[in-house]
């Protein structure tokens, strides 16, 4: 690759993706949609001007994974354990229904083999935690309890739909459930699970201990930087997905997990204040690359709307995958029904997870180009309506 | 490319580079020494577990890019254009001498071809502005008198280096020079000098204005980043080498450029100081990744040690390459003797300039690997000594 085109294209997306999502701020449409609409005009929907390639999804990569250890570092601890098993209901019933409903709706309605209707029950169980962070951050309510429990799910959420992925992919490729590979997937990320936090931990102790005696400047943004990349390269070898890993490391430096080891509250107060102030222009840099690539991924010219089958199996698969995720708020208490609702309209975003199911299926041969056509339309809808939905309905939340 | 796999790669950079920095500050060394180290070590040259590839290439450029943007930013334009005349001669010297002895040496010592020796002459010619200038920042000497100078000196000496190797490159590929080539190249150069401060001018204008209305954060961060990247692509169009493009928006950045706008010094100053708190992060972050490269693409292995023409070719070459760039300072004047010598010192080290002119020439059949391997030797050396006699001698320089 050519540097100097990379270079443009890299100024291309930056400027495009900062110019759409003020436009779309001051008009009160959430910015990250302008962001993504970006990388839909910028891309092979609109002027075909950029490519995706591997340099851009390394950096659109360490942007989530930057926007989710920023949450991680803000989040406490504490409260989201109390939001725990509120989180477990409504990742489990947006798993089951979607999955069990797509699959039903495949065979039965649709008349599709198993592997097919499998891979769309698998595409449409994935939650994308980033767009709904990105609205909730946006509009400052990604401290609320609601976020807490959105939080929660959504993680939850993306190492069932990996577990998931394992299996249906197997099943899909050689017409045979391998358990021994499905279950040391599983057993592998429940262990990353269990030993991140604690590796974490004990990285970030000696990141606290070790900054004042630093020689060489930039000791916190490099060391921050490089955790990241550990994490996501030790939850990638346990299978599970990169974001799970910086959310581990970000969680490890907040103040509930600094505490056993004898601080002053005040005295980590500070150090993770120094942390974010070296870490948020590099954040605000890193991702709106990630969002305009989700843009860029979408191709909206496989699209036939002049397709009465289109219509028909969009309809009921956008059904199934709005409702599927939308009822798991509905089985936890809440003080008031707007804030069920904002739970269960937080968790449709497919995003970029359902783009890359999509994506593996139609590559493998499993999903034609009419059914992937119909979950592209799928994920595009699911990703961008519920930004507008939940930046207004955040007005009838009871706190 | 393997995404989890460059994840790996890329922390082992960040974090061997940080060792390794901070262990040589420790014990004296300049720390980009031990950023070069890493490379090295991580590199062909020891264990072998890197690769240059090109994402590593796209993230050093814009590490050494955003360096140079960061001096340009700190750089009082009244001064660097004091010391204009100082820096001419000595980067003329610095030019004339090297190549012109490196041609004669070849043709009538060694008995080279007039395209080989031309090719060895443009190699030695370049200056790495890199290396020198991140010992001076270490040291805090980049703002000195002696620091405009060098600054100045190198910034015209990657001119003509890339002006001589468009000729030597033509005259060696297809044995006579094309002036209507070289001749477009060179007036793109200046045609881009006189134009790159003016819209940079412009667009700094723009963006200080700008700044306070914006909706999303991270304004600063996205737009500089932006603007060191078109910048970049700009003077690629006109043939220049990256660098010149970040060096001119950081100069127009810095006060001195907003005077003329009417501004108070103290909103200006107080602009830079924004500027300045949200990139140092992001520099720190990068400008390392480009010294490891530095290392990685140091290939200690084609060096053959126990050859006798080999070491008699390295010294002649060797002393060329010292005494070529060294004594240019001895042409102008300044407060004493050890000033003289710091700036011939400053302008000795080839680092990554002088290594792409020799793949350049290994590459395309011009360099025997003998040859080859004894221009990375000059060019290891003169890029390792010279951080540590700088260091030293700063300690006798008269202010």
């Amino acid at each position: 690759m050519d540097i100097h085109n990379f270079f443009l294209m890299l100024f291309l997306i930056l400027v495009s993706a900062r110019i759409l999502g003020e436009l779309f701020a001051k008009v009160g449409i959430p910015s990250v949609l302008g962001e993504l609409s970006a990388g839909i005009l910028l891309g092979v929907s609109g002027f075909g001007i950029i490519d995706v390639n591997d340099v851009l999804k390394v950096l659109a990569e360490i942007g989530i994974i930057l926007l989710l250890f920023e949450v991680g570092l803000e989040t406490d601890v504490k409260r989201l354990r109390e939001a725990g098993s509120k989180a477990i209901v409504v990742a489990l019933f947006g798993v089951i229904f979607p999955f069990s409903a797509s699959l039903l709706a495949g065979i039965y309605i649709f008349d599709l083999t198993l592997p097919v209707s499998l891979f769309i029950g698998g595409t449409l169980t994935a939650t994308s935690i980033g767009i709904t962070l990105r609205v909730l951050r946006d509009i400052h309510k990604e401290q609320t309890g609601i976020a807490q429990i959105v939080i929660g799910a959504a993680v939850i959420d993306d190492i069932i739909g990996v577990i998931i992925l394992v299996f249906v992919y197997d099943f899909a490729i050689k017409k045979e459930v391998s358990l021994s590979n499905a279950g040391t997937v599983t057993a592998f990320i429940f262990l990353f699970l269990l030993l991140a936090p604690m590796l974490a931990n004990i990285l970030s102790e000696f990141v606290r201990k070790y900054d004042p005696k630093k020689q060489v400047p930039g000791f916190i943004p490099t060391i921050i930087i490089s955790l990241i990349l550990l994490f996501s390269y030790l939850s990638h070898l346990s299978g599970a997905p990169e974001i799970l890993g910086s959310f581990a490391a970000g969680i490890a430096l907040s103040r509930r997990f600094f505490l056993p080891f004898g601080l002053g509250l005040r005295a980590s107060a500070d150090f993770i204040k120094k942390v974010k102030n070296s870490m948020t222009p590099i954040i605000q840099l890193f991702t709106p690359i990630f969002f305009v690539m989700v843009g860029l991924s979408m191709n909206l010219k496989v699209l036939d709307l002049t397709s009465g089958d289109f219509w028909i199996m969009s309809a009921v698969f956008l059904i199934i995958a709005v409702l599927g995720k939308y009822i798991g708020a509905y089985f936890i208490t809440q003080k008031c029904a707007s804030n069920k609702m904002l739970i269960g309209i937080s968790m449709i975003p497919r995003g970029e997870v359902g783009l890359i199911f999509a994506e593996i299926g139609r590559i493998n041969g499993i999903l034609n180009n009419e059914i992937y056509a119909v979950l592209i339309f799928v994920i595009i809808i699911t990703t961008i309506v519920p930004p507008f939905l939940l930046k207004w309905l955040f007005k009838f939340e009871c706190a």
